[in-house]
C-alpha cells in the first residue's frame, strides 16, 4: 500500500527522459494459432519488441503495450516516440507486439495467403487474443501476479482500433487505451462513404484551393492522354515511370493513394513514416500547384513535381515504380485480406464535393474481387456486431484522439462516448502525430493532448490499484 | 419519441399474464460453425424456441433472450417460468436459444464428440457468438433496425454465466443480463476448491445436523461393505441396483451427485427439473436420516429411503441404474468436454468441514482423463483471461442473483461489482429458484428479487432508448 503511494507521488514528478531513444530486444512468443477453437493446438512465432530497463514491476508500474497493426512492427515502434519518451516517467515496461500475418509473424510463412486454410486465422479477434496471451506470458515470465500491474494499450490507425477494441473486449487485461487516429466507425452504415475523400481534400484546400483544383483538373487530362499511344508515351516519360504505361488507371490509382498518404503524413517536420518526406508535405506538394489555369501538359508536369516529394524524397529514385505500393512498409497483402473479410470500409466519391473523381462503392464487385484473390468474401456487418459500432456508450477508459487534417478522422470518434471514453480532437494534427516523439515544431494542441494523456494514465493507474485492492 | 413515452408508462402498469403458460414455435437458424475464423464457411442448425405473440417490435419493446446452457433447450424453457410470465408485461419477444453441441444443435450429429476436429468448435465464445448472430438474424427477419429493440439476456447456472459474459463481451447487443446462480468465479484461484461441498453440506445441516452426520458416516460403511462380495451383494439388493455392484465407488459417486442435485433443486414446491421431486426435497430426504446413532445396515437402509425420493420420485422405477446420470436431462458429454477445455472448475473436499469424504483436486489426473476421453487438455486459466475473473468492476447492467441454499453460490458473485453490476443474495433460494414461475410457496425474498428485476429491466430499457437517441 505505502510503497504504492510513494510510487504515485514519484510519478507525478515526471522525470525527464532522453529524447528520441529507441532501444529494445527482439523476441518471439509461441502464440496459439486459434484462440477460439480446440480443434488445433498449433502455435506460431509472434514477434515482439521489448524494453524493460525502466520497468519497476514490483512497485506495480504499468506496461505500455503497443497493439501492432498492419505492418512490420519496427515501423510502428520507430514512429510512436510518445511511448518511448513517456515510459521512463512511468517506469513502464515497453512492449511493441507485432500483429499476426504481418512482418515476421507469419503463421504459415510464404503459404500464409495462398488459401483460406492458411489465411483464415487472420482476424482482429485472433490478434487481440494474441496480445492477451502475450501479456499473460510476460507477466508470468516476470513473476508478477496477473492483476498487479496495469496495462495501457497504445495504437495508431488500425493499431488504435485494436487498442480501443482491446479495452472494450478485455477490460480486465487492459486498464485503458490510447487509440490515436482510429477509424472505428469507417464501416458500413456508420459514416458516409465519401467522407474520407472529403476530409483528404480539405487538407489540400486548407493549403490552397488552387492546389485542389489543379489535382481535380488533372484526372480529365490523364484520361485524354491515356486514350492514345502517344499520350501514354508522354505520361511514361513525364512521370519517369520504370516501365511503359499501358493503362492510365494504374497511374491515377497510384496518385490517388499518394495524395491520401501525403495528407495522412502531413507532419510539421521531416519524417520517414510511409515515405521520406519534408516538413508539411502537403504544403510542399501544393507549392507546385498554385496555378490551375495552365495548359494540360504544364499542369501534369507540375503534378509530377508535386508528387516527386513523395516517391523521391531521398533523391535516389531513378524511376517511378507503380508496382511498388505507395506505402511499401505496410503489409498490403494482409490488409487486403482483412479488407476482404471483416475490415470492410466503404469508400466512394461524390466527384463534386472534393478533388477526386466520382466513384461508387460496389460491394458486389469488391466481394467478387476478394473471392478471386483470396477465396473469401467480405462480411460488412461483422465489425459492428463484434465491436458495437456507434452504440458504445458503455465503453470506459479509452482516449480516442483524432487530427482534423487526417483523412481517417472521417471514421473516428469525435465526441465523448462516456465520462471516461473520451474524444480528443486536434485541429492541427495529421495521422497520429500525437503518438510521435515530441518535436519543437509540434502545434500547441498536440502538446496539450499529450499532457492530457499522461494525466489520464495516472488516473487509470490509480483506479486500477483501488479496484485491485477492493 | 412520444409513442415511446406512452409505451414506458404502459409498461409500468404491468398487465397480468396467464400463469404457467409456455407456448412457442421451434425453429432452426443456420449458425456459422466458426465465428472467429475465415477458414471454414460451414454452418449448422441451431435450434431455438420463439414466441412473438406479445411482442410490439415497432414500439421498441425488448427481446427476452435466454442464453441456453448445457442441455436440451426445452428443459430450460420449462424451468424458466419467470421469462414466460414477465414477457407479456413487457410486450417482449421470447427466445430460448439452444447452446451448440447440446440438444438437437449438434454440428456434426453423432460424430460431434468423436474427435477434436469435430468437438473443437464447442466453446463458450463460439456459443456467445451464435447468440449474437441469432439476435442479428431475428431483428433482420422482423425488419427492425438493429439498435432499436433492447435485448435482455436471461440465464441460470452455466446459462447465467453466458448471459453475464454476453453483456460483458457484447454490451452493444445485450442491454442487460439477469444471471441467476451463475458461478462465474468457480475457477482456479478464485474460490477455494472445497467451498462447493461446504455449501452443499450446509443445505443439509440447516435441515438437521443428524442428517448430515448420517451421510458423513455412510461413506465408511460403504467402504466396509464394498470390500467383500457379500457386502457388494447386500448393497446391490438394498439399493435395488439394476445390475450387480462391482465397485462401491460407483455407488458412492452416484450418491454424491444426488446429494448435490437435491440441494440444487431444494425448491419449496414439487418440481420436475433434474428429477421429479417433492417440495423441499432435502427436508424430505433428511426425514429418513434424523438419527445417525443406528447400526450400519439400518443407516444404509435409511439412506436408500432418503435418496429414493430422487431416483424414484414418480414411483415407476423398478431398479436404480447407476449408469444413468443423476441429472439425465443434461448433456453430460458436452459438459464433460467443456470441463476438459475451458470450464475447468476445481472441486475438492477437506473431509472435515462437511459431510463428504476427503478428496483432492488433481489437475494432472483430470488432464490425463480428458486426453484419454476427448484428445484435449484443460486450460484452467482461459476463462479468467477471457472473462475477467474477479477483476470485473468495469461491468455494467448485470444482476448476479444467488440463493444461499444453492451449492453453486460458492462460485457466484455475492457483492456489487459496480453501480449497475449488482448482486442479489436470496437466503432462502436454491439453484435459480428466482427464474421459475411464481408459486404461492415462494419465499418473500424471491418475490422481492423478481420485483427488483422488473424495475431494473425498465431502467435498462430507458437507458437503451436514451443512448440510442443520443
Amino acid at each position: 500500500m505505502y510503497s504504492y503511494l510513494f510510487f504515485i507521488l514519484y510519478l507525478l514528478k515526471f522525470v525527464s527522459a532522453d529524447t528520441n531513444e529507441i532501444v529494445y530486444q527482439t523476441k518471439y512468443f509461441d502464440a496459439p494459432l486459434d484462440h477460439f477453437n480446440f480443434r488445433v493446438t498449433d502455435t506460431f512465432k509472434l514477434r515482439y519488441l521489448i524494453n524493460d530497463t525502466y520497468w519497476r514491476p514490483h512497485d506495480g508500474a504499468p506496461i505500455f503495450f503497443y497493439t501492432g497493426n498492419e505492418g512490420d512492427i519496427h515501423m510502428f515502434a520507430n514512429n510512436t516516440g510518445f511511448v518511448w519518451e513517456t515510459a521512463p516517467q512511468f517506469h513502464a515496461l515497453i512492449v511493441f507486439a507485432e500483429h499476426r500475418y504481418y512482418g515476421e509473424s507469419m503463421p504459415f510463412g510464404n503459404l500464409s495467403f495462398t488459401d483460406p486454410k492458411y489465411s483464415g486465422y487472420l482476424s482482429s479477434q485472433q490478434a487481440l487474443a494474441d496480445f492477451v496471451s502475450l501479456i499473460k506470458y510476460l507477466k508470468d515470465s516476470y513473476k508478477v501476479p496477473f492483476n498487479r500491474n496495469p496495462v495501457i494499450a497504445f495504437g495508431g490507425s488500425y493499431g488504435g482500433m485494436l487498442s480501443a477494441w482491446m479495452r472494450m473486449k478485455y477490460p480486465s487485461v487492459i486498464q485503458g487505451a490510447l487509440a490515436s487516429s482510429a477509424p472505428i466507425w469507417q464501416f458500413t452504415g456508420m459514416v458516409p462513404c465519401d467522407a474520407f475523400n472529403r476530409v483528404t481534400s480539405s487538407a489540400y484546400t486548407t493549403e490552397s484551393v488552387q492546389c485542389a483544383v489543379s489535382i481535380k483538373k488533372s484526372w480529365g487530362y490523364f484520361d485524354q492522354l491515356g486514350s492514345s499511344d502517344d499520350g501514354l508515351k508522354w505520361l511514361t516519360d513525364t512521370f519517369k515511370l520504370c516501365s511503359p504505361l499501358k493503362d492510365v488507371k494504374e497511374l491515377k490509382d497510384w496518385l490517388n493513394e499518394v495524395f491520401v498518404n501525403l495528407a495522412m503524413t502531413n507532419y510539421p517536420y521531416p519524417t520517414d513514416f510511409l515515405a521520406t518526406l519534408p516538413a508539411n508535405p502537403v504544403k510542399a506538394a501544393c507549392k507546385h500547384l498554385m496555378n490551375s489555369n495552365v495548359k494540360r501538359e504544364q499542369l501534369l508536369n507540375n503534378l509530377f513535381s508535386a508528387i516527386s516529394i513523395y516517391f523521391n524524397g531521398t533523391g535516389s529514385a531513378h524511376c517511378l515504380d507503380l508496382n511498388k505500393s505507395a506505402d511499401d512498409g505496410l503489409g498490403t497483402l494482409g490488409w487486403d485480406f482483412q479488407s476482404c473479410t471483416e475490415m470492410v470500409m466503404p469508400m466512394c466519391d461524390s466527384g463534386t464535393t472534393d478533388m477526386f473523381e466520382k466513384s461508387d462503392w460496389n460491394i458486389k464487385e469488391v466481394s467478387d474481387e476478394c473471392f478471386k484473390k483470396f477465396k473469401v468474401r467480405p462480411d460488412p456487418g461483422l465489425a459492428e456486431l463484434e465491436y458495437g459500432g456507434k452504440n458504445i456508450h458503455w465503453a470506459t477508459n479509452i482516449i480516442f484522439s483524432n487530427g482534423l487534417l487526417d483523412p481517417w478522422s472521417s471514421g473516428g470518434v469525435l465526441k465523448n462516448m462516456s465520462s471516461s471514453a473520451v474524444a480528443v480532437v486536434i485541429p492541427e494534427s495529421a495521422h497520429h502525430l500525437d503518438l510521435r516523439f515530441t518535436n519543437e515544431a509540434d502545434p500547441i494542441s498536440v502538446r496539450r493532448a499529450r499532457k492530457f494523456y499522461k494525466k489520464t494514465f495516472l488516473a487509470w493507474i490509480k483506479q486500477h490499484n483501488e479496484q485491485r485492492l477492493y
